[in-house]
């Protein structure tokens, strides 16, 4: 009947949601299941060996369902129960979906690093090149030195994306005095795709790193070591002549900002990695509800200050002075601030004994408005 | 009777294939199951907490084995029913099996190290000796830098290796018409190798890029950097004396090819690691087919090209001119590139619309032979 | 009930230990199952989509706990029987336990990190000052610098002391000449923590290697490279000025022994990476209990004796003579390998044949003793 269900030719009317409930209102005295649809024909022949071994089924005869569980688990497979012939349907649309949770925030990140790379573009690029009119020079440094700093923006903009719609949800739910009302559809939306920008985060993370350890020089980023030292020699030109010029000979000894600034950035990477590590799902599977919420909030939390704080000593001495295009426009290191500042304002009047007290009673169940309470004793 | 079954002094005849076999011929009427042998007796007195908790069972009467398989559970395993006694024997071989599917992977991957290692011995230290005269200079960069160019070009040629056996077995599917035919048996082992290819590929590319980054200076690797300048300095021996020398000032700034090749390093590195996360059994658990599909298969050619420009935009000026032993040896960043061009190659026919039509109809079960469909219609 | 067995506001006497155990004493023909108290009443609203699935129930009668454990399975968790009522008391205990394993570890290694951090604080900055007799210079570096090698050494410390108690145990094992006596209580928590010792020495050793390569330069650790060359130019001051000053020009090449440095530590690196891999619930799950053991003990051997080599070629030429504080203490790579070689020293006599022999004969159950083995004949 499996076959039947999924191959019959007869053509459906259209006030039928899928070909096995059709079926079911042909043959009602047959027991019609529905099933396997989420697998491809090729990895039930080749056993099915890699992915997800779930096999959801739907029919209104409870013995057969049994029955086709039986053979699923046979196969190999776990059923799922997805309950009446109506939800086949709902199955029969499961092969269509493709990572459904990865779009949103991949667009959303995507988004994010389009619009950090223009801002980068205009001001290393663009805006310099008409500071100096040399516009020959600096254009090498957009495939690396700038995309580094683009994706270490858009990694720290990310991260605490994690934590802001938490912080709103708070103060919506502060506002309305009860945690009974649904949130606002693009804030619920937001709320679930916090694993997913997590995750995200933690890979251009590694990926800053990674170029960043790799580059960095005295010369490439002065701010963070001791000062270099100017000396006068004699160059020699490809021709053989001389000319005596002034040059830089580095300090690789860092000043005690650099020291801060590479120690925060390691232990943000070691937070942002047992981050992503809890999100496995056999880690989380072996946390407890507590153990998983103290690592992703306390430790999250942790993890955006400490990056944070790795940006701060960066950009020390300039954090509150414009130097951008022609001294207008923030620096890299002060808008990769914006979101953590953000996110910083919204906590700390939540962690007012008060407000937090208030907000634990609204999250265990009390409600604000009497007329509630009222319905609900009545 | 499973302590009857393991440990029976009795002198089993060479028709029977298993102490449980022999038992249940000697005792008919007696419900033989054989089991546990999977464990050791360690694991079983510490409570078996740590590894596998499958222990498969063998026997011929299925009221036997429901009751074995409960004490099994109550024990906190998982029995896992490999059928009639006569499977006993298979069960005896498993604790022979030792990760029987790392033994190929790991020698092939070994002999390409050992393979590499020879040609860099040869280009990097005797040839260039040879051409020096100098045979006392260059040896102690065998253990990081020659190691660290070898195992960059066993990464790549692995990860290639990945590729290769499915490209392979499509034009055979081509070739024959059909899928419904055996692949040869090397082909059937290499496909089945692709998992642990990955794996080992991911560790060398990590160390790969642990050791480089600490390595790259303007110095250890000119090709990526700006051009040094040359300096007349007055140098100081130990005695405390001056000569007059010729030194380099280096300019640690990447030039155009430096920026890309560290950028395509640092995204090919972070897709080998997602590569490797979606490896790991809890997460391909929670993927579907198709999104497995897709991350190991379009994402690994992503990772592969990208891989394989790293290396080019290292080479860039020397990519197409010979320079090792006497001008006639190709170089580390040339021979790396072979098998990855050998799969573009293989791959390109397969990207043209009518060969890749036909391709997927075969793969949805089409034979091109008529003879066959004769014998299947009759 | 279990709203009941929960919420019951009846007082119960100090001799019941649990308001459920109380319950059923109260009304004995009751069926009174204790469960659901381990998860939040948040996450049950929430689906408990996250963290473990698991729910612990306790009851006399075995019927009302069948029916529980559907009513709980049907909720999508999964229930786990702890026996009688009398251990419903230990369930109530569960949401106040929080990573009950982890408490100690972490514990030992901040002990460990205090301990070192101040040998390094008075090495390197209070006694390197009382020689020099300048008070303000070096502060900056215990951000980094010496914060690197405290971990670095912290690492090392802690990878050995997964491997100590399994030497100690197996010389009890020989001294008491059974297996069956119970290792003294340090033994045997000392023995439980390695998991997690294992797996804080994988953060510590990442934060390590990151660190390192930023920060490794001719400057920084001189040791390890060619000799840098002295030169005498002409120093420009800010006010323009030139003064004649001997300066180092780096040479950027590692000499042998840091070629061998770096490489090792990769190795180091990469072997523990793969060490915690395999400490991952579902990779564990898919490896048989010999692999496991292979990985964690080999392996995890090899990587101490290489992460151990990695410190010894750093510190090569000063291994064996002491130029600490004013020449009588210690330097970090010396003291870094006290533990490593307590456990070669250790481990060194059970590889001889005889002992081992006497050792592996223990393991399978010989015991020494004669008046055991008379006992147990009897």
């Amino acid at each position: 009947l499996i076959d039947v269900a999924n191959n019959t030719e007869i053509r459906r009317g259209p006030h039928y949601r899928s070909n096995a409930e059709y079926l079911q209102a042909l043959v009602p005295e047959a027991s019609v299941v529905k099933g396997f649809n989420v697998l491809s024909a090729y990895a039930l022949e080749n056993g099915g060996l890699q992915g997800n071994k779930e096999v959801y089924i739907a029919g209104n005869d409870p013995d057969a369902k049994v029955k086709v569980s039986l053979l699923i688990r046979g196969a190999g497979f776990t059923p799922v129960d997805w309950g009446m012939i109506k939800a086949a349907r709902d199955i029969e649309d499961i092969p269509l979906k493709f990572m459904p949770s990865w779009r949103r925030p991949v667009a959303v990140v995507f988004g994010l690093f389009l619009f950090v790379s223009l801002i980068a573009l205009f001001s290393f690029q663009i805006c310099r090149n008409i500071e100096t009119g040399r516009w020959t020079e600096n254009w090498s440094s957009m495939f690396n030195k700038n995309f580094n700093r683009v994706i270490a923006v858009v990694a720290l903009w990310t991260l605490a994306f994690c934590y802001l719609p938490g912080l709103l949800a708070a103060y919506i739910q502060l506002w309305r005095g009860t945690k009974y009302s649904r949130f606002p559809n693009w804030l619920d939306d937001w709320l679930k795709m916090r694993k997913q920008l997590g995750l995200i985060m933690l890979g251009l993370a590694s990926m800053h790193a990674c170029m960043s350890v790799a580059y960095i020089t005295p010369q490439t980023l002065a701010w963070v070591y001791r000062p270099a030292t100017n000396i006068r020699v004699l160059v020699e030109a490809p021709n053989g002549t001389t000319i005596e010029k002034t040059m830089q000979l580095y300090d690789f000894e860092f000043n005690w900002r650099g020291e801060l600034f590479l120690t925060l950035g390691a232990i943000a990477t070691c937070l942002i990695i047992i981050l992503g590590i809890t999100s496995l799902p056999s880690v989380t599977a072996a946390m407890s509800w507590r153990e998983f919420t103290f690592v992703q909030s306390k430790l999250g939390w942790v993890c955006l200050i400490t990056a944070s704080m790795h940006d701060v000593f960066l950009a020390w001495k300039y954090m509150f002075q414009y130097f951008g295009c022609f001294d207008i426009l923030p620096i890299g290191p002060q808008y990769a601030l914006y979101p953590t500042a953000l996110c910083v304002l919204l906590k700390l009047p939540l962690l007012l004994p008060p407000i937090d007290n208030h907000l634990q009673r609204i999250r265990r169940g009390y409600e604000r408005s009497s007329k509630k309470k009222q319905s609900n004793s009545a």
